[in-house]
Parts: structure tokens; C-alpha cells; sequence
């Protein structure tokens, strides 16, 4: 399969997974640094599996959504919220149009590297969250990256309409060791375990291995 | 008239003639510091202009571009074609996707600071060149931006399908001094008069005289 696609990743389950389920096609991994509390114990695991897999990976700065940006997610530990993942609780997490700008500089980098394609994790279980994790986002996204690029440029987001639980039930199928990925929006120590991102993850693995001792 | 629409301010003829047409809903000016050759030549007039109108601006320092973006807009003063402005001749310039990224980035500050409109100088005479100037994508990346904000955030490009004489007919009969702006791509102490930006940027003031003397 031809190396042509540039993935966006995170080092948290779902673009993990992705790295390791599309691993054939991808010849480049790119992670932000943007000053999110758990930003360092993600890169470290993005920069682990691309290391494992000998994936290119690369981490950009974006020093003003630290800056410029208000979100509990670049507010430090307590400012998380603790119950469960939900549109309501997790708003507060929401770092304005993210997707948007990450999506924005892979197109420019996958045009400067002739590669014809940027995969994004985004999933099923964000939408009600993150509106640039919807399906009306993604496929306008996906226009203007085409259009404004001379190598018509796509986005390719397969995971757009799958759950977490899925997600998690294909990594486990691939042998993933999800301990080795970072959910914890605190950032601490040890991923809290009490935060809604540690709950929502708990929650996939919980039921994806339920599913998996059904099959 | 409510100050509601961010800028996404060069300190070059376009942005700068946008900047006092619309004057009155521009509540802020987003500039960027990509290591542009002429890059400080033109923040130096886009401070000016923002300070004379009593508009706030913030500078955004985009670091990866230079670091991985390949372009002759990048690469030093004698990398700039010296021709006329036109697609082959331009095509070195390309910087990768740089108006969906600036435009990313400030869909993202609009949202955060609860401004609804963000502006863009893209013109008619860009098309050919740049395609993320093109009315294709500029209509894609506002779908983009509306459904991937909370507030809806839109895109305005009144420039899109307006020439470079048009603008500077607009900006000389609004008494616009384009002395204090900068079109130079090669970024020396002074204009150098021979690059295409140089020769783009005379042919428009001209026409746009000629215009003028007419009406």
C-alpha cells in the first residue's frame, strides 16, 4: 500500500488506534504542543508507538492557544471537571475550533510533503461535545482542504461515526496496550481515574472487552 | 454599527484598505509572524494602522511554518521571482495552505472572544495563484468555520471577486497613504520596485489613478 497519508495524532486511544489500524498507508505522524495539562504525557506516548512502528513523527508548537485561549483543558488540574462525559459537563473542555486549526496545518504540511491524505480520530461520541468533531465540520473541512490546495488534499476520518467502544475493541483486536496511551485530562501523575476523560475511557475498555468475550 | 468582526490583518494594500472600510464593526486584528521574508516590514505598518484606528492587535507567532514549509516567500530575498505577477511566475511563492491556517487560527480567537465575523482580503487577481484565495474554497472553509464553532462563527470576504485597482481605488478615495504599507516580498530596507509583488502593487496604484482622474 502506498505510504500517501498524514495522520493527526494525539496519543490518546482513538488516534493511536488509528495509527496502528492504518499503519500501511500512513508516512507521518504530527502532534501539537499547545499547552493542554496533559499535553506531555500524551507526546510521550505519540512519540513511543512511532517509534515502535517507524512512523515519521513530527511536534509542532502552537504557543498562542496557551496564550490566547481560555479552557479548562489549558487551566491546569483542578479546573477539570470530575463526573460524567457528557455534553454539559465537558464544555467546559472545549479549546475553541482545535480541529479546525490542526486540520488547517496538516493540510499545509501533507501539501508541502505530497501527501494526498490527513487522517483525524474524531468519533461518534464527541459530537454533542465538540462541534469540529461533527460530520458537518469534517466534510466542510474536507471541501476547503481540496480546494485550497493545489494537490487536492483529504481529510479521511473513518472513525467519524464508530464509538469509542468500537474503537477500543479494534485496538484491543490489534493487540494494543491502551496503558501505554493517555486519556487523563488532568495530566498528573497517574491518569486520576475520576475525571470524566479517565470515566469515558474506563467505560469503552469495560465494554469493548464485554464484547470481545461475546464474539 | 456592532464591533463584532475579527481582521485578519497583513499590513500589506488589501488587508490594510479592508481595515479602514470596515473600520467600525472591527473589534480586533489578528496578525501573523510566519518568517515571511517581508514579514516584519509588513507588521511594522499593521501595528501602525491598528494603533491610528484605536483597534486592538495581537501578533500570533506561527513557528512551524518556517521550520517545515518549504517556499520561496521563506527562503530569502534573492529566492522572489523578479518578473510579472502571474501563476507560473508566483507559484514559488505558494506557502502552503497559509489562508485556511490564518483563518483556522482566527476562527478559533473569534469563537473565544465571542466575535462573530471574521475578514479576509483574498481578490480576484490571487485566484489563479493561491487557490486557497478562490471563491471555492473560501466558501467551503466558511461552511467549515460555522459548523465547527459554538457561536456559528462566518467568513467575510467582500474583496473576493474584486481587483487589486479596485482596492486601491477604494483605499486612495478613503485617503489611505499606501507608503505605510508594504507589498515587497523580498523584505529589504526599501520596496525594491522590480520583484512581481513590487510590480503588481505599482500597476494597481496606477490604474487606480487613472480611475480616479476619470471619475
Amino acid at each position: 500500500m502506498e505510504k500517501n497519508t498524514l495522520i493527526v495524532l494525539s496519543g490518546g486511544m482513538d488516534s493511536t488506534t488509528m495509527l496502528y489500524e492504518y499503519q500501511q498507508q500512513i508516512a507521518l505522524a504530527v502532534s501539537f504542543h499547545y499547552g493542554s495539562n496533559h499535553n506531555d504525557k500524551e507526546l510521550h506516548f505519540a512519540q513511543l508507538h512511532c517509534q515502535r512502528l517507524g512512523i515519521k513523527h513530527i511536534v509542532l508548537p502552537l504557543p498562542f492557544i496557551k496564550d490566547y485561549f481560555r479552557s479548562s483543558l489549558l487551566a491546569g488540574a483542578d479546573a477539570i471537571p470530575s463526573d460524567e462525559y457528557n455534553e454539559q459537563n465537558m464544555h467546559s473542555t472545549v479549546v475553541p475550533f482545535r480541529n479546525g486549526i490542526m486540520l488547517a496545518i496538516a493540510a499545509g504540511i501533507a501539501e508541502n510533503e505530497q501527501l494526498q491524505y490527513i487522517m483525524l480520530a474524531n468519533h461518534a461520541g464527541d459530537h454533542t461535545i465538540y462541534p469540529d468533531c461533527r460530520p458537518e465540520f469534517v466534510n466542510a473541512m474536507n471541501e476547503a482542504v481540496q480546494a485550497g490546495t493545489w494537490n487536492n488534499v483529504q481529510l479521511l476520518t473513518p472513525y467519524t461515526n464508530i464509538s469509542k467502544t468500537e474503537i477500543a475493541r479494534r485496538g484491543l483486536t490489534l493487540g494494543i496496550n491502551y496503558d501505554e496511551t493517555w486519556s487523563c485530562y488532568r495530566g498528573g501523575e497517574q491518569q486520576c481515574g475520576t475525571c470524566a476523560t479517565c470515566r469515558e475511557r474506563e467505560q469503552a475498555l469495560m465494554e469493548a472487552k464485554q464484547l470481545m468475550d461475546k464474539e
